[in-house]
């Protein structure tokens, strides 16, 4: 099917309404921690705070969140007041003294754990470009790009994190590169850094070369640093969630580029070959890991719905038909968006739950953890009713 | 209701004919690795070989299970053999030149990672204590203490072994003590050590006064060092089939005490609290986790059926009602029997699946991976038919 203009107005007022009268309201103002700065955002489905520590990479995206509201969809005073409460936090509590961040820290900003990773590092370099944006700081850019280049140095220069394994099976995982292709991308739409289209080109490019696999139609979360597939039990594991969300940094990266056709084609390969192996024919939604070859997954919770790969997989499908016309996107994303919203969905309570079994029943009830926040939820009806809006004026 | 001799006998019957004709043979002889040592034990249903990496705690476990079986089943010269393939795979690739053992290797040996603790150290020690016996080798009754020594300095000796998180939130696990009175346990029954009551005494009495909360009905899994309860999310995390377990080296130690009153009581508590705590009224079978509260926990799969808590919680009930002859003990035993039997075991290949889907489906069909591999299930089978063997005579 293709859909109609009044199909698209009425997606974009879906997600627009959604966003802003459903997902944020159930995070914000009460989330905002008035005595410490940062964010409570553990929560449980009515909103009730189940632990007040703080997630360092989702302290770091709410204020991303915020901050891009103010810059994208109104100048309000208490979204830019907001974010500033997280970059402060950031700022202040986040940084261990050797400059790299943590990764779990209490309530007042005491570190709780560092991780050997530098993904809080990046969800700061986004929200300090957003709020430099927002609020003209000209010293929160000059972090933001400091902060960028530190994660370009520990993503390219081997040794300088303590590795998690040792080096008699080198590998390297595809959430790097897709994961500074995004930061980039932030970093390049807010404040700008003449760093962001050769670096964005390099990943897109490793990611081409040594991930996506023509052949077995496939994208792998993990080779050996030469792109071959390790034969076991981890290089073996698919996470189709994850590489449809690399497949749409790299679809909004040709439309940035004025629809270059080779990247369009190379998102809808990825898009094509991980809704072939991770959408769930007989209960819907996208599962979480699948085996390459087919065989038993190591992780026994793999079949579950998680909420994020079906976030992903809703702005991928939409951003593949938007770009392509191609009706097969719009027949998946129809079939994405109304299995996600209709499991994930707390419609009592507002925003969505994070984790259901295969069959759709709820497994755990929070909305809030270490692991999940206000991000891809609000960034998936935020980044959606944008390009909605552009199609449909 | 109470077991009937015809009952006790008829499960002593069943016991040794799952272990020997079922469990067993599905990893032996087969999975001994004839041409670098070790054991290759990541097997799908069908007994195919998924993985051909070593996993560390798996591979000690497996030489004790052998060892254990030639000194108090049957002194049949293969089961020596095959204690000594991963004796020798042990001691020549799994140490790291600081002492400290790996957590994951080659098949032919080279580490791929170590971790921050000491559990394969401790499964060694039992590895190396039951070898000892089987062939009377003085020089390994020697290692195995040397080592125990070994795990006591790294339990005891803060700051010897790198820490996971930082030391602003200060909390212990209920693993270590559970585990290091087991290691004695079973150090103490093959080659003696004079080290061993002392120490088993005060890990029981660690147990009893910081984890076990007779006020709400619970054993904690992890506390403060002043054994309070941590209100944050791993805190308040229970994992009821540990506890079980921990409660059955505390019965099997009343038992060696000439049914020492007061363990016996520790242990039955620790059992009640915990079966109240983790046995699924709707489906049966011991959950996963459960919030000491009743919120939600963080870890997304905690209401999935594992194969080792019921293996656990099989022993703990059957060990709990030969010692008090509590008919309750009996039902409960029956039940998770039952319902193990019925769910896990796998009637066509032999050996368990190891996860289930909290209503019974399989999530997982393979046998073996890095964390499941010949253990909880033969010892359970093991621990449970000796007991009935020395009640039925």
């Amino acid at each position: 099917m293709a859909y109609t203009k009044e199909q698209l107005q009425g997606l974009y007022e879906f997600y627009k309404n959604q966003l802003l009268g459903d997902t944020i309201p159930f995070w914000f103002p009460r989330s905002i921690d008035q005595e410490y700065g940062g964010y409570l955002l553990m929560r449980d489905e009515q909103g009730e705070l189940l632990d007040d520590d703080k997630a360092v990479w989702i302290q770091g995206r709410a204020a991303w969140l915020l901050a891009t509201l103010y810059n994208t969809v109104a100048p309000k005073q208490e979204w830019l007041d907001g974010a500033k409460a997280g970059i402060d936090f950031l700022l202040q509590h986040c940084f261990d003294t050797d400059g790299r961040m943590f990764f779990h820290v209490t309530r007042d900003g005491r570190p709780i754990r560092k991780r050997r990773y530098f993904f809080s590092e990046t969800f700061a370099v986004i929200a300090l470009a957003a709020y430099a944006k927002a609020s003209g700081d000209a010293a929160m850019a000059n972090k933001a790009r400091e902060l960028f280049g530190k994660c370009i140095r520990y993503a390219t220069t081997s040794g300088l994190l303590e590795p998690k394994f040792t080096n008699e099976r080198p590998a390297k995982g595809i959430g790097v590169p897709m994961i500074l292709i995004n930061t980039a991308q932030q970093l390049r739409d807010t404040i700008g850094d003449p760093r962001c289209d050769d670096y964005i080109s390099q990943w897109i490019s490793e990611i081409e070369r040594d991930f996506v696999k023509d052949d077995i139609r496939c994208v792998m979360e993990q080779v050996a640093p030469d792109g071959s597939i390790i034969d076991h039990f981890d290089g073996r594991t698919l996470n189709p969630g994850h590489a449809i969300e690399g497949a749409w940094f790299i679809l909004h990266e040709a439309r940035h580029r004025n629809n270059d056709p080779a990247l369009i084609r190379l998102g809808c390969r990825m898009l094509d070959y991980m809704w072939e192996r991770g959408w769930d024919e007989q209960y819907g939604g996208i599962l979480y890991f699948r085996d390459v070859y087919g065989k038993p997954v190591q992780e026994y919770w793999q079949d579950m719905k998680f909420w994020w790969p079906q976030n992903e997989a809703i702005i991928a499908t939409l951003l593949a038909y938007v770009i392509t016309g191609n009706e097969k996107y719009a027949d998946w994303h129809a079939k994405i968006h109304h299995y996600a919203y209709q499991h994930f969905h707390d419609a009592e309570n507002g925003e969505w739950y994070g984790y259901l079994h295969r069959d759709g029943r709820v497994s755990v009830t929070l909305k809030g953890n270490l692991f999940k926040g206000p991000f891809h939820l609000p960034r998936q009806e935020w980044y959606c009713a944008l390009l909605l809006q552009n199609i449909i004026q």
